[in-house]
């Protein structure tokens, strides 16, 4: 353990990333410093976010420098501390980047440093208990505000966080139909998540589609995709529906700027409302928001799928996934079993 | 008065509104049945939702029947009852619609029969103390939430919803950028509706200037236009912004589908919102408004202009006033004065 390998972003993509994006680099490891506490990653979160930190504009975190590790969250092991609350051994969630070592701040807190709890598995921690997770459950209670009875759609339905953004809505009482890719996530969505319907956006016509099955019109909309999804759903929105936007996948990788949806003015028609959201804003929260998602797993009420590739130099190749639609349920990359 | 001029929806348009949509016709003046009131027409309203009304397709109200005179808001008088509440003389506000006479269930309410308050005129009634005012109400402080200090921007901003609506903000404290066009338009914003500044859509370019003239970026946009100005100005919104869609005149007259701003996942990064509403959701409350608006224009913080037309021959051609930008203030049509 003396070489800390890292893949560095190297040049910003235009359209879908490449390996031509990153460049491999060995590098010492570094030697934690007054406070600090060095860290090995173990787990990588891949999240569609990703793309847009390679873009050199602004937006909620600063971009990702070129010849800087790729930013990623993590799950760590805890290697040499100089800070009293973490001692080596200790599990850690981070945003640790594409490498094996760094080095952070022992007060950082929230995404910067934070133990796992105890119990919580490092996949838990990155998928269904992680931001994942807590993406699903706040964006969909606090901006979509699901009322027993009401009609969600979810776009994206079959990806880490839309696949729990919909089980709540399930939870809470409602008819949820998801919006997916292909017949093997369409039947674990039905059979597996237990979604009441679900559309294939591969093979059917998801605007006549989501009128047939939201004969009531759809009171929340859940989006990870935008575009064309988007404007279908907007078709079919009820009275006062709240659309949460989560995320746009289908324009990440866009080269020129995609036109939105035409229908707009349907918000005004239906009085509805489209809100978007950060969920590090609710990290003050992360603890009943976890602990909600837990209960519900243990209850059997809430199923949950990760995606776990393995081998540091399967790194770049493992984002495109998310773009791809590959991935099933929430993506990860093991570098490493806890010592 | 044995004969009710009418203007009937004769074809439904295909972009702009000709005179050849609407066909005249001499009709008998009506008879009130039991517990309905006969009514003449005295003031027209012309407002950019009636283009709305023309199209047939499904909206908040039902589109107005090829044959059926052109749905419109008015003030009226009462000719002759046979309801309670009402008396020859009275004056009134309903849906009138393009005619001189009408029936009306003396019973209806709201939008559909209330008397004007006294002292209050027929101007007042359609314009700053009817639906244009409340709309501008209750959109900029229910939805837009302006707080002291913010930066609020107004599209439309000369028109009659959005010169009430920037300075209901401004009275709230905030500074007020207005969006129009054309230097007569600016000048009467900054001068006597007293925005900290305008924007000539016309000859500036409205996503520098905004950018120029919100460095603190925007935290309330109450937009009327659609199109380019709201993506303009999702460029510079600050986080946890409001927008406001109370119209989106841009595309009202178009023949194909309008693009909707590219810019849309700028509503994920700034955390921000976009709401729509329809001001007969506020009927309850209109008594609320009133009060509000009625006591700013008394205190002289509120102004307000009127365009006044006339001629019954006149009406089809006042509507495209509207979206031709050539009406100063709130558009109506003075058809007589009461007697």
């Amino acid at each position: 353990m003396t070489v800390n390998r890292q893949w560095l972003l190297a040049r910003r993509p235009q359209g879908m990333v490449t390996e031509e994006n990153f460049e491999y680099r060995e590098s010492p490891v570094p030697e934690p410093g007054k406070g600090q506490v060095l860290v090995r990653n173990l787990y990588l979160s891949f999240d569609p976010t990703q793309r847009g930190w390679m873009e050199d504009r602004e937006s909620y975190m600063p971009p990702v420098g070129i010849g800087e590790p790729m930013r990623a969250g993590s799950v760590a092991q805890v290697v040499a501390s100089n800070h009293p609350g973490y001692a080596a051994g200790d599990l850690v969630q981070t945003l640790g980047g594409w490498q094996d070592y760094l080095v952070v701040d022992g007060s950082a807190g929230g995404i910067g440093l934070s133990r796992l709890p105890p119990g919580v598995t490092p996949q838990m921690a990155l998928g269904v208990l992680g931001t994942t997770g807590q993406t699903a459950y706040f964006g969909m209670l606090d901006l979509g505000q699901p009322e027993s009875g009401q009609t969600v759609l979810v776009s994206g339905a079959a990806g880490a966080t839309g696949s729990v953004a919909g089980q709540i809505a399930r939870i809470k009482g409602c008819r949820v139909i998801g919006i997916a890719g292909g017949p093997d996530k369409c039947r674990w969505l039905k059979e597996e998540a237990r979604f009441d319907d679900v559309i294939d956006y591969k093979s059917e016509n998801v605007d006549s589609r989501i009128g047939e099955l939201c004969p009531d019109r759809v009171d929340v909309f859940f989006d990870n995709v935008g575009g064309d999804i988007l404007e279908a759903a907007l078709n079919h929105i009820n009275l006062r529906a709240r659309i949460v936007l989560c995320g746009g996948i289908s324009g990440y990788n866009a080269t020129e700027p995609q036109p939105g949806p035409t229908n707009l003015m349907n918000l005004v028609v239906m009085r509805a409302r489209m809100e978007g959201f950060i969920v590090i804003d609710y990290v003050d929260r992360f603890a009943e928001g976890a602990a909600a998602l837990a209960g519900w797993m243990q209850s059997g009420e809430l199923v949950h799928r990760d995606d776990v590739q393995e081998g540091f130099e399967n790194i770049p190749a493992t984002l495109n996934r998310l773009f791809t639609g590959q991935n099933i349920g929430k993506q990860m990359l093991k570098i490493a079993e806890p010592s």
